[in-house]
């Protein structure tokens, strides 16, 4: 299952960051026949990095994902988890891991047609669930998330081959300009920065809550928004944000009354299977990096509850 | 000059957050004739208790300013001034108070009839500076700044008695709704939290960087983003913002390359000189409160350079 492999993106190797052209495709689907999505919306995604698609699931269907995360965020089982991430102060909820296996609910939400179902003409082929996640960010306190690029951290320290990896956030309140919504550069999924920093051990850990390695330089990330600007994913709840696994992302901090939840799906092809790390560190836990065997994903219509 | 005055905003005295009516006006101005401000932007101001104003000064002046920003921000004695706020970790300006008392430019932007001039109106009568500051906000690190009234401590702080004291905000920079602009909550300046929690020794210093103290309480935030919303101030370079004393407001970080500055200019009405501070601790520093005696602002047509 894990093979050495020629490293076509490193990073956390050198003393300066450096920066290369993406030598992957970014949509792989060749024939566009019988898309889900219209040609602008491919278009746009393939010159953004990302897609916004206004209110996707219902207001009911809403309601059912926010019902059931309010059941997890009180649950021993959840809170006790290794896949839960906690608050430091008040060991509140913030991010729950695996959820595709661990909760029936959300694993349906996981194969929907409206989200696996674009993912999987948008890489090619079949797909599975690297990583799933729900979260929450509270209001008044919400933290900011530095930029990063997942394929970064994915592919140093899962050892994730290749840009063929999508993101789908199923935004579950309303993403307002002013509530730290995601934030991305748009374009910057077609370079590949290298960062500066070797990763630490158990890196992950501290990772989840705040990001310190794997993180682009000043003057990389002035070229990119000068290129491309900033874009804010806001949209009601029940929309989705489609982002390519490459593309620069994060988030200001939230002094608004206003929470943000969202639940988080990353789909890998399944040809590009994580390998070694390469990193040299030993591979994160499961589940938050899917490492395999894996039975392509079920993709078909759902309905909740 | 200091006389024994009634409370009539008590705040840090209780255990538990108070809630009043404010009684004072918004604009105290009786006849609206002749105003260098249309109905439409009046009574605006008077229901949100803020206004932005687009582009009031040209690219050219600021230019000008910046330019002079950029002097300031290496003079050694702008630097080695106590009115000066430094970074903690670079020791880079971030704030430098009384600027309408150090730079005879920048004291001209604080006389000039599109800034004053419109204050004074909306006061009813003459004014002076009670507080001036230049501001850099820098991009990436960009911290946030949480919700407060400056009247909560204006009053408290500084013994100013009455809300008659108005912002004027001159931004320097493009304010995107990304990259941690003000925001205010429209209507919060009809209402007055009373905060929890007595005022530490010499808490001016830490809370020009940080504030702990005057905050108000998360169940009033809630109820007043209810029922007004949160604005963001976002406008290009030479935009003006006015607001009033007791209008909530606060930023959010900012992780974007974009930096921010304004200047900033705070007036009284000269009939509202401070008195003695109601949190019982010696006055804050001239160059953060001014004690009087004053004399009324000469205000006028300027030009820059």
């Amino acid at each position: 299952m894990s093979t050495v492999q020629a490293d076509l993106y490193p990073s956390r190797q050198h003393k300066a960051p450096s920066w290369q052209q993406r030598i992957d495709p970014v949509i792989y689907r060749q024939d566009l026949q019988d898309a889900p999505l219209t040609m602008e919306q491919l278009s746009r995604f393939k010159r953004d990095g990302f897609l916004v698609l206004p209110e996707v699931f219902t207001a009911a269907e809403v309601a059912v994902f926010k019902q059931e995360l309010e059941r997890m965020s009180r649950d021993p089982e959840v809170l006790g988890s290794p896949a839960a991430i906690r608050e430091p102060d008040s060991g509140a909820l913030r991010s729950a891991f695996a959820i595709h296996r661990s909760n029936p609910l959300l694993a349906r939400v996981a194969r929907d047609e409206r989200t696996a179902g674009l993912v999987r003409f948008l890489l090619g082929g079949d797909i599975y669930v690297h990583q799933s996640r729900l979260n929450f960010k509270p209001g008044f306190q919400g933290k900011e998330f530095y930029w990063h690029s997942d394929f970064e951290t994915w592919h140093t320290e899962d050892g994730l081959p290749r840009m063929r990896t999508i993101s789908c956030s199923v935004l579950l309140t309303d993403n307002n300009p002013w509530n730290g919504p995601l934030m991305l550069i748009p374009g910057s999924h077609e370079h590949y920065i290298g960062c500066v920093g070797k990763t630490p051990e158990n890196h992950y850990e501290s990772s989840l809550r705040r990001q310190e390695f794997g993180i682009p330089d000043d003057d990389s990330l002035s070229k990119l928004v000068d290129q491309g600007g900033v874009a804010q994913a806001t949209g009601k709840a029940g929309s989705i944000v489609l982002f390519d696994c490459n593309t620069l992302h994060g988030s200001n901090s939230n002094i608004t009354p206003s929470p943000r939840s969202n639940l988080f799906f990353v789909y890998n092809h399944v040809d590009n299977l994580p390998t070694t790390p390469f990193d040299g560190r030993p591979p994160r836990p499961d589940f938050v990096a899917e490492r395999g065997p894996v039975e392509p994903l079920e993709i078909g219509p759902q309905q909740y509850p």
